[in-house]
């Protein structure tokens, strides 16, 4: 689906993005020190499609998870299918040397793995960046702008909050569960082009849910296997899911 | 349970631990760039004993989590119950001028917020950062160093796996499930106190499983949440788990 190419890696010296911090703290009498980095809140929401028994889901390329991946695959020798499946053309790319670090010699493979290895799977999801706007009203925004679905602030259930990337960020995430017809559908979704979002919507059959929530070969975050569960625990027998994990 | 003090924040121009780099790509012919930072992927397990019919968590102070508790406290009104339950001392850290940039004046106030904000629950966790143990044997020794527990490899389940920080690690965490009973118990965990790590192993009781994973007052990881859901889904009927959510 993505065209990646011209990758060039280079140190970040400063970032509107990522801020690293440092802590200095006592900690039951001991000298302590931690690096941290600030980031927003956020929330996300599962998505369900009371017309069509799918849920909704975003599809991305995530830098990230494309550099991680690529990262990976040196460490091992590369695989025929990933040559064949290769949609971007292969590149090195400019790794400053304290980036090699770690790495074994031995089957080491600069190979550029297909696009599609970054193309994530998530809910849909948004950053806690209005201070005016409650988490239900960050939300609802996140789901027209993301998805096309314009759904009243009273139709998002809270499931629960949790903290994430405990060690580097420590930010609170609230997931909300929300129902939507296809009445509900107002455009086409996609995020804000205007900021570099270029974001599928993509649907996933209630009786395929869980076999695309524990199928590893499709990346995703924890959020789409957790919400995808907690649906059959929480909504079944309302609606039937089929478990054959 | 933790006193914590003495806190300084500083800009971290230099870490070994958080390396921000910048990727510069095109997409479908588009110029972009992203900033991501390298981490080691991860494993983590759902532990389960069966003697005593409890799950072992750990429990720990994460800087990260405080000081985004802390920023989060200044941006609204300070609650009176938060004074009462204030365990450490309360001291004003130095924060950089950029770090309060988009706060809102109103309401704000930089109250030290109780050292229980920063310890949260979290499964038996480690990184993926020595290239000759499988993810198994990792998992293993995580279980052993934290825990307590001695549980032979082939004991180890793997749950799925999934990516993480989507936005800015995309690394990649498996999850494992492991049932251990008393008799694996040779030591009591703990973590590396040599390598700065003050862990406390935790056990919760599986009636009390579900309400402990949906209890917000109690900050927790995802991990937890979805592998207690998980282990609901799929060990029941041999294990009982009361579900009143």
């Amino acid at each position: 689906m993505e065209q990646i190419n011209n990758i060039q890696v280079v140190p970040c010296t400063s970032s509107n993005y990522l801020r690293p911090f440092r802590v200095h703290y006592n900690q039951n009498g001991t000298k302590k020190s931690w690096d941290f980095m600030q980031t927003h809140d956020s929330v996300s929401v599962l998505i369900f499609n009371t017309t069509s028994h799918c849920f909704i889901l975003v599809k991305q390329f995530r830098p990230a998870v494309y550099m991680s991946e690529w990262e990976r695959s040196k460490a091992k020798p590369l695989q025929p299918s990933e040559e064949e499946s290769a949609e971007a053309t292969p590149a090195e790319p400019k790794v400053p040397e304290e980036d090699k670090a770690g790495e074994t010699s031995e089957g080491t493979s600069s190979h550029q793995p297909p696009a599609s290895a970054g193309v994530t799977y998530e809910l849909c999801a948004g950053l806690v960046d209005k201070p005016n706007l409650s988490l239900e009203e960050i939300a609802r925004q996140e789901v027209l702008e993301e998805c096309g679905y314009d759904v009243p602030v009273t139709k998002l259930r809270k499931i629960t909050s949790y903290r994430s990337g405990v060690g580097v960020t420590g930010s609170k995430q609230t997931m909300f569960y929300a129902e939507v017809s296809d009445e509900n559908r107002v455009g086409e979704g996609g995020g804000k082009p205007q900021e570099g979002e270029l974001i599928e919507v993509v649907k996933v059959p209630l009786n395929e849910a869980m076999t695309f929530a524990f199928d590893e070969s499709i990346p995703k975050t924890m959020g789409v296997i957790f919400s995808f569960i907690w649906f059959h625990s929480n909504m079944s027998p309302k609606y039937k899911i089929s478990t054959n994990v």
